[in-house]
C-alpha cells in the first residue's frame, strides 16, 4: 500500500527518449476542422477531444445554473470515462458555457420529495463523480469563469490547477454551513488538502464564499485571469503540464491523493447511510422545501 | 467514527427557516441592567452572560500573571461546563482584566515541591480544561489583550478565532524549549493545525515567542487591532459566527478538530503518567525551583 | 509511542541553570588553530569540528557536482555518525565546496548495468543517510551555496533551517517527474512537511526546479542571503538554535518527524525491493543509459 521508491515510466518516455513530434497534419479541405478532433455532446455537457494536442474541453451547458443533478452527474462520470479510456486524451479542460456561473453545486430538487431509492442513486452519482475527477490520471485544469458554491467549488478544487476570472462579483467556496447543513468528510478532505487545516477549518465554519482575489489569496484557486484570456491560460498551463510524463505524473499524483480516496472507498456505503437518513427526515425535508421556494422567490 | 455526508440542523434552523427575532425587550427601569444577564464571578474568572445576544464574556482575573493553577483550571473548566449547558449561551469571548498579560500559562509553583498525587491531579486538570475548550460547541474567540506564552497560547489557540492586541511589546507562542521543557503531543497537534508542520517544527524547536505582529504573519493569530478596539472587534467577529446555523456548525468544528481531541482521550492516562514520572524527578525539581528563585529576583 | 506531555532536560541544562562558559582559551602559537579543533576529511566530505563553539562544518567535496553516489552516501552516514556520538558536537553546517552546485543528487551510474546486489546496496545507502539525517539530535543548518535538485534538494530539506545563496541562477526541487520517474514516497513526506500539501502536489507533479526566490516564497528554504554572507549567516543562525537546551530541543524535533521517519523504518525492505524492481528493468536502463549519454553532450 506504500508508494515504492521509484517507479518505471510506461505510457510516454521522458523528454530526453522521444521520437520528434511528428510534423503538423497537411491543410484539411476547407469546412472541416483543421485538427483530428471528436466530440460528443449529452444534455448537459459539450466534450471536444482535440486529438492532435490530447486535450479535451469539457463544458458545463445545463442552463440556468449548472446545478450538479443525478443526469448531470451521470453524464459526467460516463464523460470522464471516455476520456481516462481514450489512449489520444492526457488532460481536460473544465469550464461552464453559462454567464457568470462554473457551477452551483449539488441540486436540491434532487434530494426533495423523492424516495429513499433515489437518495441513495444520487448520493453514489456525486460519489462516483468525485472518485473519477480527483483520482483522474488525466491533467485537469479547471477554468472557472463564474460563481462556484458548494459542489462547484468540490469539482474545481479536485482539478490539477484552478485558473479563475478575476472579478471579484464570482466567489468560490463550501457554503453548506450557511444551509443548516455540513460538507461531507471527502469534501473536507479535499479542502484541507488545497488549503491546509486552518484556513480549511475557518471558511467550512463559517459557510465562507470567497470573491475571486480572496480566493487566490487563501490558496483556493492557483491563479487569477481576466476573463477573455481565460482559455488562453488554461491551455497554456495545460501546455505546461502535458510537458511531463506521462505515467511519472500520474504515480505522483496517485501518490498524492491515495489517502483519501482511498477514504471515502472505505466508507462508501456508511456515507451514503448517513446521507439518506439526514435527508429523509422530515424536518430536513421542510426546510428544503422552504429553501427552493425562497430561490423562486428571488428568481421572480 | 468517520463524519457524515450531509448532517441535519437541529439546534437551530438556518437563516431562512427562522423566525423573526423577538422586539428588543422594553426598558427597564433605572439601575437594573439593560439586558437580561447573568453572571457569576468566582476566584479567577469573572463571566458575564448576555442572554440577549446569547455571548459569555469570560475574564481571566488572577494577579499577577494569570496563571494556570490547579484552581484557575477547575474554575475555567467549571465555567466552560456551565456555558455549555446553557441554552442562552451560544459564544464566549475569552479576554483578561489584567493590563499586559493574557496568562502566562501552567503555575510552576503546582509542579514543585508537592505529591505524586498533586501533580496527577494538576495535569488531569490541564488536560480537562484544553479538552473542553478545543472541543466546545459554542463560539469561541480570544480577545489577547497582553502577552501569552506556553499555556496561554494554548489557550488562545483553542479557540476558533484569535483577535490580539496589535502592540508589538506583546508576545504569544510556545515556549517551552526555552524552559528546558518539551510542549506535550497535543499541545503540539493544536498547533500544526493552526500553524502548519514547518513553522510549528521551527517555532516550538526554538520556543520562540512571536511578537503580535510576526504571530500574525505567522497564522498564530488571525487580526491585530489597537487595544482600545478589542473587544468592540471581538464582539463584531462573534456576530458574523453566530450567523451562522448552530448545529452545522458545531458539526464541522467537530469535523475538522476529532482526530486531535481524540487522540489524548485514547493517551490521556499515559500522558499523566509521563508528566508525573518527569516532573518527579530530583533534578527537575532543582532546576524549577532555581526558574522561580529567578523570577523572583527579577520581580524585584 | 507517543511523546510524553512534558520531558527531562539531561543533557545540557536550560540557561538559567549553567555554569558560566570557560573562559576564551590563551592564544596558541603562531601556525596553530586558534580554537581546539577535530578534523577528518574523506575523499568525498570535508568536516572540521569546532569543540569551542561545538558546530562541525561538513563540506561536500566531490567534482564535478557532488553526486549521491555510494562512496558519497557511505562517507556522509559514518561522518554524520561521528558527530552524533561526538559529545563535543552539537550543531552540523552542510554546504558544498563547488561553486553553483550544493549537490546535483543521487548518481545515476549507480542505478546503470549493475548487479541487484549492488543496486540494493545503493538504496539502503540513501535511506541510511536520510533516516540520520532527518533524524539527527544535532542542529543541521543547509548552507546551500548552489543548485540543489532532487537527492541534493532532499539533503537540505532533512536539515532543520535552509538559508541559500540569493542568485536565481541557483535552483531547488524535486524534479524527479521530469525524469520519467517518482520521487519516494518518503522524499514525498519530507516534502510535504517542509511546505504543505498543495504546494508538494503541484510541484512534484511538474517536477519543478524552483530558482532561490521561487523557492524562499513557497518555504522550500527559509532565508536568502548574498552569497558571500552564507557562511556568515548559517553561523549566526547555528548559535542561534543552540541557545536552547540540547534535550528540550532533540525531544521536540523527534516530536514533529517521527512520524515520516518511522514510516520509513516500517516499509524499508519494501521500499529496496520496490527500487530494485524498476531499475533493474531493460527499459528503465535503457533510459538511464540515453540520459547519461545526453549529460556526456552537454559536458562537451
Amino acid at each position: 500500500s506504500v508508494s515504492p521508491g521509484v517507479l518505471p515510466l510506461c505510457c510516454r518516455p521522458p523528454a530526453w527518449d522521444r521520437a520528434p513530434r511528428p510534423p503538423p497534419s497537411p491543410p484539411q479541405p476547407p469546412g472541416l476542422p483543421l485538427a483530428p478532433c471528436r466530440s460528443f455532446s449529452n444534455n448537459k455537457i459539450q466534450v471536444e477531444l482535440d486529438e492532435s494536442s490530447g486535450v479535451a474541453m469539457m463544458k458545463f451547458k445545463s442552463p440556468p445554473v449548472n446545478s450538479l443533478s443525478l443526469e448531470f452527474l451521470t453524464e459526467f462520470s460516463i464523460s470522464l470515462e471516455k476520456l481516462e479510456n481514450n489512449r489520444a486524451c492526457r488532460g481536460v479542460i473544465i469550464t461552464s458555457t453559462l454567464p457568470k456561473i462554473f457551477s452551483s453545486g449539488l441540486d436540491i430538487t434532487e434530494m426533495c420529495g423523492k424516495s429513499v431509492e433515489h437518495y441513495t442513486e444520487f448520493w453514489r452519482a456525486v460519489q462516483e463523480m468525485w472518485l473519477r475527477l480527483y483520482g483522474s490520471n488525466m491533467v485537469t485544469v479547471a477554468a472557472v469563469n463564474g460563481s462556484s458554491p458548494a459542489g462547484g467549488c468540490l469539482v474545481a478544487m479536485s482539478c490539477d490547477y484552478r485558473i479563475m476570472a478575476e472579478n471579484p462579483k464570482f466567489s468560490i467556496g463550501l457554503n453548506e454551513a450557511q444551509l443548516g447543513i455540513v460538507a461531507p468528510f471527502w469534501f473536507k478532505d479535499t479542502f484541507v488538502n488545497v488549503v491546509g487545516h486552518r484556513i480549511a477549518e475557518r471558511s467550512l465554519q463559517l459557510g465562507s464564499l470567497h470573491p475571486a482575489p480572496e480566493a487566490h489569496k487563501l490558496g483556493l484557486v492557483d491563479e487569477l485571469v481576466p476573463e477573455e484570456k481565460l482559455m488562453e491560460k488554461a491551455a497554456a498551463v495545460m501546455a505546461q503540464w502535458l510537458a511531463l510524463p506521462d505515467h511519472a505524473r500520474q504515480l505522483t499524483k496517485s501518490m498524492m491523493r491515495k489517502a483519501v480516496l482511498d477514504r471515502l472507498v472505505a466508507h462508501r456505503e456508511e456515507d451514503i447511510k448517513n446521507f439518506v437518513t439526514f435527508v429523509s427526515k422530515e424536518s430536513i425535508q421542510k426546510s428544503l422545501r422552504m429553501y427552493m421556494e425562497m430561490l423562486k422567490k428571488r428568481k421572480s
